[in-house]
């Protein structure tokens, strides 16, 4: 069934028609479909611009649809296009002419723009939902943690010594963010555009609150033409998933890191890591791997309605209809990526004794060793460059900062006295930095609180 | 000068020098390094970790070197790398070794970030002007076409009747949504990064709030890994100014429609056209056509910088500095378009004489004559149906559906009457469309109402 | 059947193991796997590294598992992970433990690798086939039309009239560009991985050339490492396959506008069109509108893929399990786009009428009156100059340059004469730009003898 | 100087002039641009368009303007938009109106296409002439490192041992992938546009294979449209750049990797290495870092230019504009990127006794065990379960697989004998890949000598 047959002479060109056919990934959106048709077959009714009559017949021919659809047994066509016209067309079959009278006062414009906006309230909520359960895992393994020293890195060289849990939570942060952003990403697709026809409204009276009001959105679209052509609370929905993605590839990366066998201060859970088809020796973490390339595909798709919406002008095209695969795929691509790296990050081990053993030849305190001098009056400039002697100095003797004596370090500045060995452990360089966001056990305890209270908040909100 | 050379015991590579020094562009930053070192110093001085005095002299010579700066009379040296260094190299050549003092309890990490974030919030505001000023723009001209029927699109080809100020209407919602997204942009890069040093906090007993309250942010970051690591805010910058680029991109494109001999909708200003080296004819409009050009900029730093972040470990890496030049140019670039596009659109005349001649022989009130039908109680798809046929016999006759007798219209449908003739105008079709969102004159005033309440509110928090 | 469980205690958690799967994408390789290892086989057994009847049982029950799979017949499980591993679990039913000996001197690193440079190879073939076939049907209307002329635009304001054959040979040259450019493209993808193994090479002694003469192979990869971490060939692929995207873009959006009611200069048959399910008037270009919107998906492919491979160390990593779906999705994309385009071209009506009749109104042949001037010895910029104020001229007293006297001519320079009269038509303006590569008949009559000496050629070089 | 006054009312808008100017970064191109006038004007001479006079008149006026833009003293406008107006209006100064006939049969759509084609040449050729430079540092590296055992990493994990030779010629032929991959761009980038004017080609009897060879082009473009809209040269070049860029970012992360604390197989020069501001004892791989965080805008300014090359229509459009300022970074930042990392690996220090050390306590002779079992006819799968057992057996006793006994050897599979021990050790490992692009000294040195006789080649072909 072509439903705008009456302008056209000729047939449409085999290829062609699997061309423009969108059937085979829009049947996604059937569920959105059918509730939005039933929200506007009654407004109709109720506008009196369909019968009573007519409109519960509609409305009960689209519930057969949808259970149909649910049980496997709708009859899917690619002649029919699109999902509108697949359910138009069964409707026309179930309830005969009155079918036709539910595309008046709606355009497949507004009507797919509907569709996509209620789906991604859905899928954005869930993928919140998922957020959530990341944040939770960080939060238990922050809180098991919450003494762990581990080693902080800047440049990929040891830094200074942090606590694990501290590390973790900077993640907890990160991902606070991109749910603030998706909530933000909602706000914005919360706006009902049916109503907008093809792009300039329609002449019959219809009621756009009432349809809003019947499937919970906040707002209505105040522009017909706007209502039609935006894309942005998807491209918003991109970047923001793409932001999201970029967080879990460096999580992504730290972990493979983390588990070589020369930096060892984890272990992945078997049910995370392959081994290898030919070296049996080999523990791959591949879930991590796989997690980190996923992140192209997601940028892939931003980056590709961002080029599809460029320069098309107003209202409606039918590019537009390369909105959907891209999105499906980034929305699939992230649930996936924010269930596995949670099971990742809930089953990992960390390595305590070698991390606590690899302390002893790094040079992780030096900082502390220079703040130590900017303590005793040094200014800080001259503190960095005795301390960086000092350094030099062990790496030519091979030794560490801890085996050096007092004497040995007033070489390098002579307001050095003794207690300088009492910071020269992780766990105190740890401990000293309490300022508010820093990595000592009373400062991360405060995070890991804010934390909690985010949680609640958040979870509460859902419900 | 090089403040790491402790550890060191060749000299750069003069090449690798060149390749790592930022000082070319992150200069532009210097307002903001200044501003954040007399913070800190405040601070500092406040908190006892350096003395009153101190304090003092190290404000003073920063404000001397804020001075030279804005004089042009500041020696810039690649040698010192970065604006950090050049100023604190500069204070140290002003006030002596008390210099060295400025950078207790402070890293390059922490420090860039509070620029970064210093400077974007100052950037946001004046690009949220900027797209104030177009606003009321579009808003003014709206105003004066409130009754100019205009030709609407879908698929570029005519469609229906609209009003100029519906159409003009569309790009405000664009706007006031790009509008929001940077003040969700904005709120999330008002944090303060400072006291997180090089990723672990500081031993120095600090005072963040302090800081954060002089330079007036309204919250602290609140895991110091997450304050240097963080580049979200720029991301998100940068996807928010892509968006704006497309909606541009989308307007500049229907302008150079419109002012296409074809189309003859509009007359560019004279002021934004150029001529033709070569034909002499030529009124080209190339200010829309670089503009939609710059889109590819635009949408090319948020890729860099995407690319950049992905996969990076925390907690800071080089790689980062690569975060500025792109955010710089999409600034610059963003502010460009948007002053350009408010001067093109506040000259453009609207030929309404050939677009009022032009409705005579296209189709665009076809759906109006099958609402009609649809009012006489005939099924939308079979009114449809009706109308298809009855333009295809207007396109083999050569006439427009205005020359068609009540015969002719009950040829293809016996409901047809003889007030057909009354819809058959692009006014009467415009007026027809009263619904909230529509294109008729009531409902797109309506528009221009909120839209003024919208600036009003808007301006207000500007001051 | 996991072939790695030697090492490893727990079994893979349910979501890990959906997350690294590929054989639901993969199984496309199967036909390519099979014939690799068919040539490996025979290879090992060649050599005497498996026995003649092991080889020969071994090729056997490949044979056996082509057919099943021709026949839909195969049992594909996920848990075997990917076509490799189905493929020899299969086989080990097929044949038994004989089945172990296959992956002998092989990993699953470069057995991959190879099957998608065969793969690549044979997809770039038919792409090529398919960019012939386009610029056959480019060729036959440019010879169709080789005195048709047309409006030629640039800044999409008419310019000079050119010939509409030029139009097309325009893109024909395009395409052959992009012809060339997969040529390169599968240059750099006919080099054999296989012996690579893992990433080191392997201590049997294989016969790698031999495997490469089996699969028509013309190079074999000199280093194990760049042979199992090598995807330059599938970015090459990729970037040639955007470009072609980007001009089949430029061609759409051409057709989009010549067959907009303003334009009016082509008329699309009714099998590439479609209408509006409410606007019964609308014919629709939407076959040119979704290939424009498709740029956007092979784009993002390449933006994936190189995101993918930004900074991954050597050798192998499960990030480049990510090659594939942004391939194949390009490769079906690129396909179906080349297609349809053939048949958009090969049914489009020119309006020759309609174009001639625009003609008379327009400014194209202002050139042509300048250089009219400059053959009388006026500098060109004079000339120019005087033509531009004729045409101002004009569009105040609403003239054509034709309607001019000689008088109203000398008003703006003495140098005109009678003679002017003659060059004020379009046919008269194109067949003056008879130098290579203009648009006069004769000149165009060379480029199709060119395209055509050059599809000779490149279908003699297919067989 | 507007170049297009005549048809023009009214003056630029001041915005609107800074926002099309080009001038800024245009002027790059004066050396090309004034050679293409040259020739252009010694062409129209020899033609008889101009006189001999006029033309040797211009040609010293542009050779003295020249002079001046070497010497700094020319003065640059911004209101003359561009570097062609900005030297016309020069030449105007110095030879008067003849000045006035260069443009004859010329526009800037053609002229400004030129000036790109030959200095992408030039630039091409220089980028090749610096990869060529990086291939020889690799493969002097690769020949001091014939015997140097180093670890080969797949997942990340320790896989075999491979020679660092070995690693170091990977990077080796990727690079001249790269190095044909410009080949065949410079190759697309030789063709001569000059006489397609602005898109239709000239009346003017002008010979275009004159100017070609005056310029060194061996083709002229074939269709006068394709000419100055073809972009694809460009576009082209900056895949192969980002290709590139890939391939240094893969290369900067291992040389980051390598050099950090835990990994520990070399020590970058301090020349290439800065401190921290903060901590004292860091030596951060920031070149490193740097290159691979470049990336980032190289592959920025690819996708700016597909996406803005997106739909256009043929044939010149102003956005084309866009193409300059991306190319030019891409190039000086390829160009950069290169000759650090030649000079990063020319300095640094494999550390050969850590490396030796380190392979004491790995795994990575497992697969030689597996292979060796296979030797003695256990089918691979099974040798592969028999070796996973035994190092997790290792791992559970914290032992080497050196350290085990051969009756342990047995426990797994009884195929083992006593001579097992004499494959345990990476050099046997190394030694026993010796099939064509296997890791064996034998087959690195087949690949040097490769390299070798490739660069000698190339370097031949540069002069």
């Amino acid at each position: 069934m072509k439903l705008w047959g009456g302008r056209f002479t000729a047939k449409a060109d085999a290829k062609a028609e699997g061309f423009t056919s969108s059937i085979s990934f829009d049947r996604r959106l059937y569920r959105q479909d059918i509730a939005g048709s039933i929200a506007h077959a009654r407004m109709l009714a109720k506008q009196g611009i369909i019968g009573e009559d007519e409109g519960r017949q509609i409305v009960d021919g689209l519930e057969i649809i949808a259970r149909e659809i649910e049980a496997g047994r709708f009859p899917f066509r690619q002649e029919h296009e699109d999902i509108h016209m697949n359910i138009e067309a069964r409707l026309a079959e179930l309830v005969g002419p009155v079918a036709g009278k539910l595309h008046t006062a709606r355009s497949r414009n507004d009507q797919v723009a509907l569709d996509m906006h209620m789906f991604m309230r859905e899928e954005i909520a869930e993928i919140q939902g998922l957020l959530l359960n990341l944040m939770e895992v960080l939060l238990a393994r922050a809180e098991e943690h919450r003494e762990t020293v581990f080693p902080g890195y800047t440049h990929l060289q040891r830094a200074q010594p942090v606590l694990f849990s501290h590390h973790l939570m900077a993640y907890f942060f990160m991902f606070r963010r991109d749910h603030q952003r998706f909530d933000d990403c909602a706000r914005r697709a919360d706006v009902m555009p049916l109503g907008a026809a093809a792009l300039a409204g329609t002449p019959h009276p219809i009621d756009r609150q009432l349809v809003a009001d019947q499937l919970g959105f906040s707002q209505i679209y105040e522009n017909s033409m706007d209502a039609v052509s935006d894309r942005d609370y998807l491209l918003e929905f991109l970047a923001a998933a793409s932001i999201t993605m970029m967080h879990l590839s460096r999580l992504a990366e730290e972990l493979i890191l983390w588990s070589s066998q020369e930096f060892s201060l984890i272990e992945m859970d078997d049910a995370f890591s392959t081994g290898s088809s030919i070296m049996p020796q080999k523990k791959n973490p591949d879930v991590a791997e796989i997690l980190r390339g996923k992140t192209g595909r997601v940028y892939g798709s931003l980056f590709g309605l961002l080029t599809v919406m460029k320069g098309l002008p107003l209202a409606y095209h039918s590019d537009m209809q390369e909105d959907k695969e891209g999105t499906f795929d980034a929305i699939d691509t992230l649930k996936a990526c924010l269930a596995v790296t949670a099971g990742m990050l809930a089953s990992l081990k960390v390595k305590e004794e070698e991390i606590s053993h690899s302390f002893r030849s790094d040079f992780s305190v030096a900082t502390d060793v220079a703040d130590y001098l900017v303590g005793k009056g040094v200014p800080f400039r001259q503190a960095h460059e005795a301390v960086g002697r000092l350094v030099l100095y062990c790496v030519q003797e091979a030794k560490g900062l801890a085996d050096l004596t007092t004497a040995e370090f007033q070489s390098a500045n002579s307001a050095f006295a003794d207690d300088v060995h009492q910071i020269l452990t992780p766990e105190a360089s740890v401990r000293a930095r309490k300022t508010p966001g820093g990595t000592a056990p009373t400062a991360v305890a405060e995070q890991i609180a804010q934390g909690a209270r985010f949680l609640e908040g958040a979870r509460g909100a859902e419900t």
